[in-house]
């Protein structure tokens, strides 16, 4: 039987394990926690995950459609929260799609449970890989006591996260070209109690934002009807900062100017600000990313990606479902598949790199500005007018599985069409109107013709 | 008395060393190599290097300007050996400008024997620095037997090279943006000792250039007329590279295909390509350069950048330089002389480590492209007829201490004259003739007028 080893059972790691080890592989993962009620207990970890239609399908593929959907929330748009102006929600559609709202940790324990029963599939925990040996294929552990073991492996695949141990000494190699990127944001982990939660009448079907330019807070809901929150600071700034807010009263004072609706919602704001740790956001680029036959990052391991978007989980779940399948086409060639995998996914995962740290910028000063939010209304408008034809980048990126890049060089021709809407005034003045509609169908009927290639 | 601690007794460390002390900064710098005779007397680890007045300038503040004049060979152009055509020489300006071409081991060898008796500096060698601690401001040293000991310090500059150790460890730290680039080409020492190059009459006035698209071999003179010699060829290809040509009858096929002439002067060429290693060309951009005002990277530990542009040792002399102004005006603040000194120097070396790379192409390609060849006799022309004035791209990085950035954003505007006087048939065809001369007058000082910000 062929071997594979996996480094990680993080969502990627079990995944794919999962995959492979139903195409018949005998899958043997290490994992550094020791205890997996430990290590998926912990919360304010990192920031809450939203499934899409991408990462929806490849756990399909594992067979996991009708239980994800037990544990998952689904939102239909977002709901701002502006000071001194009532709610607005911005719906991500008009055909009622919906991002899932679902907990890391719950998602990570029903993977590591299905992975425990497909057969092949074979898990150690408490062991932590800290590097490799390629000319003796073996790779180096390290148990929770600092105790070093060696074990061999025939094929090693590193699902071990955006910090990869695997990736870091690849970095040593010539050729291996690499980039490491940071937000000067960071997040921290805030949580609204379901009893708030109900007393504010905090809508479920939403994602909530209280977006305040360099500021902002994004509230996930949970199925007991609390939320999860991200706090997003500066981390170290002269003026309002993770830093600079480091004294109860600081941080109360500033909060209450800036979120004054948001306080009463967090019983234990100070406690958790103080507590809970400070989650970076970090963009990882690198290239190759695979030893010949040996060794294959996959995952935030080759390419971490700003959580801005939501697409972390949702790519690398894309990243097992391509990876199985080029395994399925090569079943005896490991490294045609890896070459495969990474001419597949290395420009997608380039693009949603890009947009993810663009988006970033989009979601904390655009969502309250007044032209996006005319565009937003008028690609709305279109994919009520097309509804088959016509999708925002965004409804593109999170409803679709047409791949990252494709789904950006679309953009160019769809964007087009409403920057040239957008010089009507009669657009501008009421998009709904008879006439407003009439030069819609004109000026999209003409760029369709002018760019036939595009579809 | 104020404490520096240097890790590095390479070109930078040294340089940087002998201002401080002279300065009045006591310096203690801790170096890898055990024995200078050993560790500077190594070959074929590194291409020759030219010095360019960006270079001399920061050695001439250290009190060198004369014993480099002893140690260099001035070159004053390029002499291009093409297959089936005579030598063609390229002369770097009008005006005699010159590279130097000097023994990076003598320049060492100078440097480390002046910085040994400069009052205030102390080098230990054989103490490999592996890391720090920042919160007990000590470093980790090793030495030959591997044994660990660990050194306080007060401030600590990295001058430890490309790979630097120290920023290897910064790289973990939140905030910390990082890349590395490779070329696809690596390089590999050869030789063309003295009497095969009298033989051939090998000029040693210039640098010799076989450029031959994928392939190319610089020959840089030495001061006992023996050239070493720089093989450039792709590490990995499928057809001519590193990998292919494993084998000495497949070697010389190519080569003397490739380089029918320089085989015969190269005596040692078998045994110098089997036995050389190959030497990767890696850009390295971070940033931030310091934490707090403890720790500092300086020259390639803080931007690696390819050899193409001859500026390698020159941008890291000029580091020397501003870092040491900057700590003069800033005696008491080091961390203000720190922000200076990245505020100044980050933005230059990112220009040049672009120009580098953009360099290598053009070298290897375009130095026997005839629109290539038309526009820098245009340049010459140019700075001909407007001598204090008019100064290509190349001759701005090479003989001028403009920083890269502004020499580059001049560009713009020195090149769109000469696009503009490329439209003109009569200057293709003679640039030198009367009606030519006077379209580059007129040609020019309307430019001069419409962009009256440039100078």
């Amino acid at each position: 039987m062929k071997e594979i080893t996996i480094i990680g059972a993080g969502l990627t790691g079990l995944l794919l394990s999962i995959l492979l080890g139903r195409q018949g592989y005998s899958v043997q993962i290490y994992e550094r926690n020791k205890d997996p009620q430990h290590s998926f207990g912990k919360r304010g970890k990192s920031i809450n995950l939203t499934l899409c239609k991408r990462g929806i399908n490849a756990l399909e593929k594992a067979g996991l459609g009708e239980e994800i959907q037990k544990l998952w929330v689904p939102v239909y748009g977002r709901c701002l929260h502006l000071n001194d102006s009532p709610l607005e929600i911005q719906p991500y559609g008009n055909y009622h799609e919906a991002l899932y709202s679902i907990s890391r940790q719950e998602l990570n324990a029903l993977l590591l449970s299905v992975a425990q029963k497909t057969p092949g599939v074979s898990i150690v925990f408490g062991l932590k890989c800290v590097g490799y040996d390629l000319s003796r294929s073996t790779i180096f552990l390290i148990n929770e006591h600092q105790y070093r073991t060696e074990l061999p492996f025939t094929t090693l695949i590193a699902a071990d996260g955006i910090h990869s141990a695997i990736r870091s000494q690849m970095q040593r190699n010539f050729g291996f070209n690499y980039s490491q990127f940071y937000s000067k944001h960071v997040n921290k982990e805030l949580t609204i109690p379901t009893e708030n939660a109900k007393e504010y009448k905090l809508k479920q079907s939403y994602i909530h934002i209280w977006p305040r330019n360099y500021f902002m807070i994004i509230a996930f809901p949970n199925r007991d009807g609390s939320f999860t929150c991200t706090l997003q600071l500066p981390a170290d700034d002269n003026s309002i900062s993770f830093r600079t807010l480091n004294s109860e009263s600081e941080m109360l004072y500033h909060f209450r100017k800036l979120f004054p609706d948001a306080i009463s919602l967090m019983p234990k704001l100070v406690e958790e600000f103080f507590q809970n740790p400070e989650i970076p956001m970090m963009t990882v680029r690198c290239s190759p990313w695979y030893i010949e036959d040996k060794i294959l990052l996959i995952g935030d391991a080759a390419h971490g990606i700003w959580p801005s978007y939501g697409q972390g989980a949702n790519a690398s779940f894309e990243d097992c479902e391509v990876l199985n399948n080029c395994m399925e086409q090569h079943p005896d060639n490991i490294l045609a598949s890896f070459i495969e995998f990474q001419e597949k996914r290395k420009t997608n995962v380039n693009t949603i790199a890009d947009l993810s740290e663009n988006h970033f910028n989009e979601i904390r000063h655009l969502v309250v500005d007044p032209n996006f939010l005319l565009r937003k209304k008028l690609e709305r408008k279109m994919n009520l007018l097309f509804p088959s034809e016509y999708f925002s980048l965004y409804s593109r990126i999170a409803f679709t599985t047409i791949p990252y890049k494709q789904a950006v060089k679309l953009e160019s021709f769809y964007s087009g069409v409403i920057d040239e809407l957008l010089k009507y005034q009669k657009i501008i003045l009421d998009p709904d109107s008879n006439a407003s509609e009439k030069l819609i169908y004109k000026t999209y009927k003409k760029h369709l013709t002018n760019n036939k290639d595009i579809t």
